[in-house]
């Protein structure tokens, strides 16, 4: 089977991003890489996302250079991968509730247990953070495979 | 709906690795932070991996420091995440036929499509390399939702 890997074109980025809802942050800090994943919601070149206080967070205000990676496998065989190089923005008030209300809006629809209820933090007791991602550099690639 | 967030088990860690075939691997250099999927096979402490040169196996060459991550959302809102902290080794000889002979047995069994046939790297071209993450500090979190 041939399968080439393509580079995606913005507008695929854009529409995958769109309709992705599970991301990672890749960050670094005094000589440690940390890999976690996010629930998100993309809009105008961020991704926004609620979370609580703890090592990513810790990380990201020490390092706000980060990493932020999408992917999808499908059962047969084709995949996207998009990376984004960005900031990391600490988000208050307005900012925060901008967060919220993307996050909300996005999981509007869902199935209950997949969507809105879950994109809350759970962190017993925690401080929440709302952040984004500012994006810089975005790439993507893609395998398609026909189904046999 | 209250969910609590669950330290895993190092056994419900080694089940979760072992049943999984896509990480994401995190590596740093020169002030840049990079996350990849990757398609993996777990194997005594170690993540299995082969690809092509390219950015990580640069990156990673140049500090083998990474993080290795993989994470599993259900439909219920139930997660799975496990974030490794780990070493880069390449692979070669008796190193890499491992890790295709791990990669093969890990997908035996599965659908056309989504398995053997898409482990090997599709690089036109590129050098493969056969790669692990040699396992160092893991930790594991749940939540666990009932389906209502």
């Amino acid at each position: 089977m041939v399968s080439m890997i393509e580079e995606l074109t913005r507008a695929e980025i854009e529409e995958f991003l769109g309709r992705q809802v599970i991301g990672r942050v890749g960050c670094h800090l005094d000589g440690l890489t940390y890999v976690v994943p996010v629930i998100f919601a993309w809009s105008e070149g961020c991704a926004y996302a609620y979370t609580v206080e703890g090592q990513k967070i810790r990380m990201m205000r020490g390092n706000p250079g980060v990493c932020f990676e999408v992917d999808e496998y499908l059962p047969g065989g084709s995949w996207r991968s998009v990376i984004v190089q960005g900031v990391y923005e600490e988000l208050e008030g307005e900012g925060a509730a901008k967060a919220l209300s993307l996050l909300a809006a996005r999981f509007a629809g869902r199935p209950a247990g997949s969507g809105r209820d879950s994109a809350p933090p759970r962190g017993e007791g925690r401080t929440p953070v709302a952040f984004r991602v500012r994006a810089g550099d975005i790439t993507g690639r893609k395998v398609d495979r026909a189904t046999p």
